[in-house]
């Protein structure tokens, strides 16, 4: 298990390239504010039709440092096999309480798409609940831990949830375009198949027109935000 | 018109005491924090059972004064009888366009309440829009000017919409829950008869029991935000 | 085994206290109306952060008669480890054949609450269609039953549905509110240290004066009700 | 304007068929049991293919008269020329406050159909509001009334809202069927060019199959119901 | 395993008569215009009030006979015992890269009705994706298929999703009507003690009715259509 | 008025350039199958805050020229100035029954967007329904008219319904994409200061890497579409 400091982001991901390509803008602003991100893959992509795991491990490995963020494998059965189950999401708990995460990010829980994606989205949420709940007999030798808020992310445009919440976040900056792209491109065994670097950059190229910026990615919030004051939601992503 | 300083929030209310009641505690809390907050009433409460113009009038100018907010009042036809039209919308333009505020409040589109807030909601969505199109023809006096984001508030738990984006604000302070409160005991006329302060104080509690703190309110949103950073969002309104 | 009557109310709750914080007002107006209620609970709160096992199951019972109901405990694999299997679904369906309820209450299918809720909520539903079933080989020993409606109840506001016919409850009574209130403090373990009775009291205050009466419950019906003539809907939940 | 006591029931409706054809069995259904139902027709068919308003305001008449039901007709600008405007709205609303009536039934909200419907639909909901407020000065020869619960029926299947509580009428006696025909029937110039009153019974037929009865008819509440007790919701439209 | 060609229509059924009861009519019209239909039932009905497995069996044999369509039978745990499990679910896989169906039916995935069928439904549409992935170990053996859209059946009116886009199949065609009425009425077990055989056409002259044709059957495209032409969708689904 | 032989296609526009922005690509389409299609642009831009009505106008004929398209204007009150009336809904009404087309385009009725677009829209969608009545007097001078199915069309991706059947249009052939960029260009006035011609191509190429086309756009059916086969669907929009 690497040591690593209490991140103040922890992303989870299905296959290796799924935090990439669905959210690596997001992670590259943060690490590029400075603030530490911790990556959590839970398989090598076993049943992806390209790469080997042991290539794809490289791949996340090599995109991880890319992003200035850590990383680490678990195992939920394997890709393509990842079932719901107590067991299993008690162990995204312990991971959880281990990291003792600010803000969660995990993949959306709309249903037609990869099957393990929204799986492991709604055991990443249940975990979060899991984590602070002081009785789970399993977790007891882990302190319980309120993580900060949920965000999902989409892996394509047909997992952007309607009924959540959407923020936009504004990835314009050069640096974070370039090093988002770097991570997306890491990935040479996916990439080179299907269009997806392309895929990726023309959304965050639309989101970004349709509020006035360069590029943006959506992330849709499980539960409202709590603010102080309406002022740090000065901005509005809308120009047309 | 009184000569008053460019708003940092503008609100808009289809009756005397609609801010006060759907949002008053908002208010309070950005007064609270020094910023110029304008209210722009936009009928005398002609139709209310209880109150005559002249009393709500009065009532109003005081509230607003124990919120630390100016006010104003336009005319759209009168109480219980607002039509969406392009004239009035153009003249609630024009009041934008005048005021060039940051960030709007408008009572919620939903449709199944007093039928002058759906309307007042959506005659402010389209003027912060047409204030912005510089060839209105009626508007060319006033330069064009693009507002900050537009949140919606509910009158009542019945007008709160569920296909927008939820934020909630917490307004847990003493000095704020003071002042809220004045505010709306101000509207003496309109607090007599029904149970409308122990409605407002009731779901503040609730929605502040939701997520941990003492009392909160919630808004939302007309278009997603646009952050650069999560960390803006760096708490989340659940407890349970 | 407990020898009871047949129930005019069944309901179904995950945790010790779920019925009582979700639904015990409901409760206590329908033994209090002379009608009998069986709480059929599916784990004894094993991973809850206060109070043992026994000490759960102690405040279960005593809850139970302040409401005037009959109690027993089922095991669906223990707190926190709920999962949704045929065989589990079979158990409930068992339950209900052996009881042969008319209305049925079980926790709202909401996901975004404590998964055990959503889960028995589901597992409920199934079981009550499988316990119609004649041919289901698990349960012939039980002569197959046809309940009455099914209704939702949320152990919080963040588990009400949008999706389903919502019904207010009238619980004004001060003998309901009693019998209510104390069902829920019976449950010491739980109500001293998080804010849930206030937050019940709160709610049920609100759906109160929503519809212009004391205090009220909502429950969300599984399938549209079927009715003999409009009359017996003859008040509506909305004052404002 | 014709002496009518006040009535348990009002239905309003856009055409002379309307309300036979969208909810004439639940009309039957009332006035069979005893209830009193006036009907309120806001137009004279006026830009149908077929009928003239001469022979359509006769067809309407014995229609209501086959239904047991008084009627009265109302000019809101005439078949197909219906605008939503507070001068009309306040017309409704001194049509409910002279009637005084307990439930309302109105057409559904639902666009996507003659655009007179949902247009009356909407009014009626407003003008029930109206009727409640003391100050409106258009209304103050008549003495403020709160309805009781307002229904939305729907004269399609295309009609029914998906978003709002959807109650069943069973309506499978055979003299409430035999009535409800006979006012169907009545309507001649219309159904005999369009298959109007097959689509309504086998919409009935179907709605009835569905919850182990003859037949029923659905209706959509605005306002969620406030009950004493869930006795009253006893049957549940579901069969299969 | 049958030798079968690949299939132009591939169906796929929870119970031995639910293709024939939700979508028979669209199966029949499909094979009467000269395409080959496939039928996958993947329970013997063991659970059922009537009927014995082999019975049920002989009657899904002579159903598919009459529709001209050829059948197989797989086991997914028997009636009433379904599961979503992996390995079903790659079971299932397995079938679509055996038969590489052009388009596939399969059961709706409204959870309200009885629970195999959403859970068949979620599983073939996995499975549909799972086909296509080419590292799958369990699938090695044969070749990965992209199948063409997929739609899915309502058995019930309850299980028509109202948030996938909805078609409609005319099946006015006499011979059409024949064939299917047949089919349904073949499964003689089932239709003597439920009104299912005139629930469905029932429901089918509603649709009929709706669009100004016979009789019709109401689809759900899981995906959106792709289309070179809007002239391919050159009839509406509305008449009044 | 020009006289133009029945078209096939019937695209309606707020202002001069929002049907080659928003649907473009699918006239060219139609066109350049051969079949005919006529504009009908309902204001010459006049509130826009660049070009000239007399510019804009001249722009509109130059790009239904490239699109092979025959145009007109109608005016509906000037841009910005659009209200829901029946005189304006029969003056639309008019033009249906004088062209006498097949298909229907609109801009959708999804409301925050250029107020003129959903205003519009629901007027088209009505005036289709007028079109068939034949007792509408101010429509007696021609014959009644059915028009085929109604899409709509989004000017912006805000503007995308998420409650109708969307189907996806595969505009990937060079020469149409050709056309539609020459069409959208053509209005110099409004491309040159946002970037809506960039838009228009990042959204269709996003929605064609979604379905494994070049390019694509999306359209809302207002009604089901009636097939009478499932293979008239044969591709689906979904590649990931």
């Amino acid at each position: 298990m690497p040591t690593i400091k209490t991140p103040t982001l922890l992303a989870f991901g299905a296959h290796p390239d799924d935090i990439e390509f669905g959210c690596g803008g997001v992670v590259a602003a943060e690490t590029g504010a400075g603030r530490s991100v911790h990556l959590v893959v839970c398989s090598r992509g076993e049943s992806a039709t390209h790469g080997t795991p042991a290539r794809r491990t490289r791949e996340a490995r090599r995109a991880a440092k890319l992003l200035g963020a850590t990383i680490e494998f678990v195992n939920l059965g394997g890709d393509a096999h990842f079932e719901i189950t107590v067991a299993r999401t008690i162990a995204l708990a312990r991971v959880i309480r281990r990291l003792r995460p600010g803000i969660v990010l995990a993949p959306s829980l709309v249903e037609n798409q990869h099957p393990d994606h929204a799986r492991l989205g709604r055991m990443v949420r249940d975990a979060a609940r899991l984590a602070r709940y002081g009785g789970v007999k399993e977790l007891r030798s882990l302190r319980p831990h309120a993580s900060g808020p949920l965000f999902f992310y989409a892996v394509t445009p047909e997992a952007e949830p309607t009924d959540l919440a959407r923020v936009v976040i504004d990835i314009s900056a050069p640096e974070i375009m370039r090093t988002w792209t770097a991570a997306m491109t890491a990935h040479a065994s996916q990439a080179a198949t299907r269009d997806y670097v392309e895929l990726q950059l023309t959304r965050a190229r639309l989101a970004g027109l349709r509020c006035g910026v360069g590029h943006a990615i959506p992330l849709f919030a499980s539960d409202p935000p709590l603010l102080d004051s309406l002022q740090s939601l000065g901005r509005t992503a809308r120009k047309f």
